[in-house]
């Protein structure tokens, strides 16, 4: 049976368990799994551009001693030529051992999967559905700088409306226990009705004061807040500095609480915060690699190095 | 002397034979070639984009220990600023091996190699030209599932005019002993006459009737139909559905049938013939793969893993 | 302290000296060096096109047996999403061990390295800036063809007045002792006050007779001038041919004076002049991959292979 990544809860809490065990020994000792996919190629599939992905992808496979082949952006593709998606990855099964997708179609990694019978495929981003390997680099990097995924307050502060990071960040820390959450949002971008139904009353409230919020906190996870997400561009420009965090804001932030994006950033955290040792989002980054390599070598088969 | 490859012709049989024997141990044990070209430089020239072709091509170098470089597309090449193909050749003989080319140009491949004194070059298609290594491929693909050249009856369907393709096949075919050709075509795309005349008389028959030649082939080949090569829309849909392979005409079809299609195919095969396991197109990417890995060692002269 | 190439006068000539020492052992014997960057990762990003440039350093990276990723084209990388180059620059870090940039705007290169901790950075051209890759491969290609950088005249040809290129090498040649130039152009692209004024007054001369100049130099380096560049078309018409090389005038040349370009050319050399022994700008461009793979090396601290 193939196993694939199509959402991040396609795997259990131990699953992901050994899966950032795994993460660790690289980052560890990454000389030792230099080799450990050599021979092996990975097909990097991007239908719609998304560079920082991409590279993290390439990279990680890169270093883990594998090949890659693929294209960046569609227009170079096959689909081009009127050709399905699901042609596209049959025929790049007889190519690659692995394949890591984005599309821009909700639903085109799990369609895709149905057709594929040897190589696993890696929802890199469809749609605005799911993103699970951005969950996973989030997941890894809470492990690493808190130690633990229960007993954290985790504010989540921007665009919560739209937000397929967040939705899915949320979802996947709500499996533990005594997780706490604040939405911290104008009130036009709240979280959306169905995702607050799946989480306990008690273990989250709602907010647009983010700088009221910020003592709180265990982990402060902020998103773009895109200014046409926006009724008015007076009401933009009202409320936008509410939701920019400063070295100002940041003062009122435990001594070991964390800043995390996505990435990337436009202007909802000021530079002023780069360099404090709280800012962990470019480091967030390096995470989304090493997870990546190991989820590679896991969908591989190839956990022992 | 360089060897290059430009049109299928440029191998005798004999060389063929050689080269399949060659790919086949590659499929038989793929570990064994995983380093045989270590230390040696793929140039993939894309001067118009192909993904499968160019995968196909970048792939192989890489199951072989190979590094690859180059573009998908004419538009981040320097021909942006008025340099001349056969000056971007020279200057990427001095970084790579050996390369593959595809070109918008007939005749671009041939050109280029006039000015090489070390890179081999493989078209990888020029214009309407050739484009060699499908041809291989095609080849490779029929020697697996048939075990011979010879003694077989081969029906082409589709545009026969226009296809590049199925010329290149006719021809290659040609070379062998008692081999049968069913062009299957609407009036308007039956096969060029300076193709015909190649062909002893008795070896082939032309129709415009895909269902009932069927139960004769030992192969069916298919190709697109592009709608614009008909002279009236009215008359594309009239006559479409006659050249659409399905299940149902499938049923006609010997038990040891092969269908086989270059891809990308749009709609002139029927989804539901493609789990039929006389469907092989998917498998012919395959092929294709394993055939170009055997040619970039021979133009290399590693032959010897 | 990261150590990184932003302009050619960054390495004093002892350190090219042991720079170009390097590139002539690995030229010598590239098997000694095609492992010596297994496990690092080379960041080959280019926010304008420039395949020239970048097959180079991409093909020194795999020629070292290190990975590369990147993109080609900014339009595929995130500052579309209005991503900084500095956050761009901050994530690639937590991926790559060294990084080749070219950016459109002059200073891009500089800038990202005041906030890079551990990363080298080369830049690979800064828009109208810096190109300091060009000038090491023109140094390498003059020592290798000259045996040494002093007593030379250099006749330098085309558009002295916007040539980044030409300004560099006349820079970086006007540290070695007893070079004279010879600048040849039409009076409206004559090289710049700002760079005559570094100049002893007695090593130039300015001409606008390319024929004449040709019997006293030891190396003529050819550049482009652009059509746009002149007053009016009768102005280019009129002047164009007088500084265009063909074989005609190469006839006045000393038998061992050698033809430089950084390439692309247009017209400005006729193909006559190609397979002239002279003639080694073909093999200049081989140079640069040779002087780039020094250049990874000695900045990943990686000298001793």
């Amino acid at each position: 049976m193939v196993r694939n990544l199509i959402e991040p809860r396609d795997f259990t809490t131990e699953e992901l368990d050994k899966l950032f065990d795994l993460a660790d020994a690289i980052i560890q000792d990454p000389k030792k799994y230099r080799d450990v996919c050599k021979g092996y190629v990975l097909a990097s599939l991007f239908f719609e551009p998304s560079t920082r992905t991409r590279l993290s992808f390439e990279t990680a496979m890169t270093r883990l001693g594998g090949g890659v082949v693929g294209f960046a952006d569609a227009k170079v593709s096959s689909t081009s030529k009127g050709e399905s998606l699901v042609d596209t990855l049959r025929t790049v099964e007889n190519y690659a051992d692995i394949v890591a997708m984005r599309h821009p179609k909700d639903g085109a990694a799990l369609l895709a999967t149905k057709y594929l019978t040897r190589m696993p495929l890696i929802n890199a981003g469809d749609g605005a559905h799911n993103h699970p390997t951005q969950t996973l680099t989030d997941l890894l990097t809470i492990r690493h700088y808190k130690k633990r995924f229960n007993n954290l307050t985790i504010g989540v502060c921007g665009d919560l409306k739209f937000g397929r990071t967040i939705h899915s960040l949320v979802r996947a820390m709500n499996r533990y226990e005594n997780v706490k959450f604040v939405f911290i949002s104008p009130e036009e971008l709240k979280m959306p009705k169905v995702f607050l139904d799946e989480l306990p009353k008690e273990s989250y409230r709602e907010t647009s004061d983010l700088e009221g919020s910020i003592p709180d906190l265990d982990i402060l996870y902020m998103s773009r807040v895109q200014r046409e997400r926006f009724v008015s561009e007076e009401e933009y420009v009202r409320l936008k500095d509410f939701f920019i965090l400063d070295k100002e804001k940041l003062k009122q932030a435990k001594a070991d609480m964390i800043v995390m994006h996505p990435l990337p950033r436009v202007n909802e955290i000021a530079t002023d915060v780069d360099d404090d040792e709280r800012a962990v989002y470019f480091k967030q980054a390096g995470f989304g690699m090493y997870v990546r390599m190991a989820l590679i070598m896991t969908l591989l088969g190839l956990e022992e190095a």
